[in-house]
């Protein structure tokens, strides 16, 4: 343009005006072509203009600032994506090579690793420490552990549905595919890429998956500005103040709150950072690993009951310690704790490494300890086919002796800590899988006889709301039921896909959801989006029912789709409260909920 | 009352007159009491009474005849728990000693062993080929090997909804509980009775799950005469008569259709003994065990396409004559055969087991086989944590290369084969685990091009309708939808209650059912009778929906349900046209369809 004024002021001045006006028009930016023809100018095409994340919010910013779209339709310009792209470390470019291929961007995020071209050689290198990027042609299913052990997936075909897309996604792992100008030579351990260039095994790559780019040698990598604005509340000009401006605006026409999962005070405190106005999922099988472990063991492999109680005696001071923490990051925002869910055995070896482990030592002539013995015969006997179905939630709540009890004390204790130091813990007891209104009723009961003794000991007293998860075909259908002894509801939208569709994420994503977005069977990963005519159906049931039961429940969802754009737009229109998410989705929600708020219910029953 | 004739005819002309009123003022059989105080005849009280099963037909009978009571009335009667308990074997009283023990009979049939007092030794008696009865004071979910292994259990404490008589009833196991006489001794294996005998370990006893009544010895059995009608048609007079007018009364009033789940000619034949009108489900996984494991295998571990299509190949004929089979046995009434259901790792060795050996035998420094190290990589490979969430039923269909076909194919060669000899062969494809309409769609694709080629080629064109199993809540819940696609629906109500619910009937009710059922949780088993508020809900929507989307749509359900009294009443109620249940059930199937046809929708709504 600079060209062009000195050379034909006159076009130029032309052009600029007819640029204004179609700005104007479109309220966007707008990509155009024009010819000069014998000093007259064409227009020949305009639309408005693809823009990457960083002009997304930028643009967006600046029409509103010029006044030629609101503050609202600014909002509505940018999407959650675009906040998620923004999230990650990047490539610094002006210090890289030329690209060495080009692919779809298939799932956001930078990383650095030596190319491995099979999925035995990636877990071989991973094992011993070196960071690896796998690729392949295409992936499969049997590619699953060198796709877990790599930094990075490289594909040379296949789109946003092909196997390597769906699973990185599904494992948040950086991943470009469809690189179709490399050329692939598995057998040779070795690709070529258009510009000649071959990449042997072990050599260093960059795969930026952010943009679909791949570079030669370890690109240094540039933290997120925004990220830092996250972190730290800095708000330099331009980019970041762009991105807060907007959701500034996300925060002042919401409807939806926005909470966060979080296990840890430091989760808890960035959350909060973040944006959180809380916690809807605070899960505490978490808090049972490690140097714990050994209590939990001791717990589980207890013969007596005095064994039993010593260990959960020796639980209860962490647990509680566990509690202070994140009721002191979250201090004046309600915190959801959920009582442990997962089956007991999941504290225990893995029964096939155990008994593999102890057969070859017993072939080898030396005989199991006592102990191994023992834990052998306890793996056995609480084996479970379908773990996933079994003794796990509110079901281990009310058969495991004390362990209910143990926990509420914990927190209850932890209450009494909280307010005695000044703070102001509102914490919410969440039951994990109920299916009856009876279950919750039998189990409330033991919360609030634990919660009223430690008050009264203690002369403190705050109400601890208790509810429920709704993740189960069953309690979605018998809401009305459950809102009797429910102060609120969260939909546990994980465990609710898998039941209603009747598969586990851990076993089919991988397995054939790639062959089903193929097909069509699929439009989207339901594990990504709310599935809007099965688990979304059951949602709008228990909505309904649990409201018509208990008008003032409170409503929420924890599941991974708290933080889906798409999703969010779902939950705003059915009605909830709000959306739980993992920290680094607190804005994504904050920004779409706003978005959600603007454009109605049309989102969701256009799906 | 012969000697009262004789000693007091004026009193007993006076009874036998009170009798004839009563009788025909309750129509029915009455309990009374009466004194005779100086020659006064003085009634003191009376009540409908109780009665064995074979009364309960008996008389019901005899009053229809004597016109006191409808055949209608005569129906409603008599139940299906009647018929059950008339069609096990039982224990000929007239050659046994007193009882040594009374309890509750908690789970129907006549079982003979030795007296064991714990798991551990029922389990090694059991594997040397002994013949065991369990006795304990009560179960716990530690000793379902031990019930496994044994042919009855027997406990001195709980009643109907203790684990031992919950956990028997599942798995089909004769039980008396709560035998309180028992003075259990177990540190000593053994215990004692009220009479004074001392049962020893390896007593042989005999525990009568019917009356609750245990004997010593090995009490002689005597088969059913009504399961012998069933079988042979025979028909004498007395209670088979009444059996056999009260099937037929039912027969003629009720609305729903019986079918039976059978697997072999054999399994389709007695069906059809008993009264079944079709096959609602016939499995074709039981068909890829025994012999054929070694060509399935083949089929899953095959490298090449070439090595596939050999296998499939070898097991297409195989099929074929499966399928001649059944349609023969069932000529002129529906098959309803269901496409492969299970993960193909079912058809591979145990995991655990595998590794194991494998393992043991390095450690003594022989390696695995070519064979054992592939088999082993196949297993770890196709491993799933949760196996009923994963790759099966239609999921398998789409993805496994030729395995729908070979199914279809052998199914239409075995339909051109029974038509050329002159039958009447009604073949009905079933799809399972369908999740969505275009899953189905696609399958039914393949299905009918399969289809078309043979009939095509043969020259013989029969309509084989194609269906779907509705067993996941997503089905249900989008049934209007998949009722474009399909021309029968079947609910597969065992999973369905699996997945509304959450949890696995194998890993769970042993584990807590029993706790359940004392807790109040559940009044009944889910897997028993179907829950109408979560399960039954899904049915209601999915019939609704389904039939609004295609009025002709034929509508079963093949789970255990199908044959289960209370279930009956709610699938009728439910607008049905058809259950499906195991080839024994048919007879309570037919009895409770009539009962439920004469009630109306009552029984399901007042549940």
């Amino acid at each position: 343009m600079a060209d062009l004024e000195r050379i034909d002021p006159a076009s130029y001045a032309q052009l600029s005006e007819h640029l204004r006006t179609l700005e104007t028009h479109y309220r966007d930016l707008c990509d155009i072509e024009f010819t000069i023809e014998r000093g007259t100018l064409w227009m020949l095409q305009t639309r408005v203009g693809k823009r990457t994340a960083e002009a997304a919010f930028a643009i967006a910013a600046d029409l509103a600032e010029e006044g030629l779209i609101t503050q609202d339709e600014a909002l509505a310009r940018v999407s959650g994506d675009d906040a998620v792209r923004l999230m990650f470390p990047r490539f610094d470019t002006a210090a890289v090579g030329d690209p060495l291929a080009h692919g779809i961007p298939a799932s956001p995020g930078a990383a650095v690793g030596a190319a491995v071209f099979d999925c035995a050689e990636a877990v071989r290198r991973a094992a011993a420490g070196e960071k690896v990027v796998l690729v392949r042609q295409e992936t499969t299913p049997d590619d699953l552990p060198g796709m877990v052990a790599a930094q990075a997936v490289l594909t040379s075909r296949g789109g946003k549905t092909s196997h390597a897309a769906v699973v990185a996604r599904g494992m948040g792992k950086v991943c470009v595919c469809g690189a179709e100008d490399l050329v692939m030579n598995p057998a040779g351990r070795r690709c070529t890429t258009a510009g000649g260039s071959t990449i042997e095994e072990g050599t260093v790559i960059s795969v930026d998956g952010s943009t679909g780019t791949v570079y030669a040698g370890a690109a240094p990598l540039v933290d997120s500005v925004v990220m830092k604005y996250f972190e730290t509340g800095e708000r330099p000009d331009g980019l970041v103040d762009a991105v807060a401006r907007t959701l500034d605006r996300a925060d002042g026409v919401r409807r939806l709150g926005v909470r966060a999962n979080a296990d840890t005070p430091e989760d808890a405190a960035r959350a909060r950072r973040f944006g959180a106005e809380g916690i809807g999922l605070c899960r505490t099988e978490h808090m049972f690993l490690g140097d714990r472990r050994k209590l939990v063991e001791a717990m589980i492999l207890a013969h007596t009951d005095s064994a039993r109680v010593q260990a959960l005696d020796a639980l209860l001071p962490l647990q509680r310690q566990d509690f202070v923490g994140i009721l002191e990051a979250m201090d004046g925002l309600p915190v959801t704790i959920r009582l442990l869910d997962p089956p007991l055995h999941e504290f225990l070896p893995d029964r096939t490494a155990l008994s593999v482990r102890i057969a070859a030592a017993e072939a080898r002539g030396n005989p199991p300890s006592a102990h191994d013995a023992e834990l052998l015969e306890a793996v056995n006997r609480m084996h479970e086919e379908n773990p996933m179905l079994g003794l796990r939630g509110v079901r281990l709540g009310l058969l495991a002796p004390g362990l209910t009890a143990m926990q509420v004390r914990a927190l209850a204790e932890a209450v009494v800590e909280r307010k005695r130091a000044g703070g102001d813990p509102r914490a919410e007891i969440m039951v994990p899988l109920i299916d009856t209104v009876e279950e919750l009723r039998l189990v409330r009961e033991e919360v609030e006889e634990t919660l009223a003794a430690v008050f009264e000991a203690s002369g403190v007293a705050v109400h601890c709301p208790v509810g429920t998860m709704i993740e189960l075909p069953r309690a979605a259908l018998t809401a009305g039921q459950i809102a009797q002894e429910a102060e609120f509801f969260s939909f546990g939208t994980n465990d609710l896909t898998q039941t209603t569709w009747g598969f586990s994420r851990d076993d089919v994503e991988a397995a054939f959801f790639s062959a089903y977005l193929d097909k069509g069977i699929f439009k989207v990963s339901p594990f990504e989006t709310i599935d809007p005519e099965g688990v979304g159906r059951l949602v709008r049931i228990a909505v309904a029912e649990g409201r018509a039961a208990r008008p003032d429940l409170k409503i929420g969802v924890c599941g991974e789709h708290g933080g889906d754009p798409a999703s969010v737009h779902f939950f705003h229109a059915a009605g909830l409260d709000y959306v739980s998410c993992s920290p680094f989705r607190v804005p994504v929600a904050r920004l779409e909920a706003g978005r959600a708020a603007l454009t109605g219910t049309e989102t969701s029953d256009s799906r």
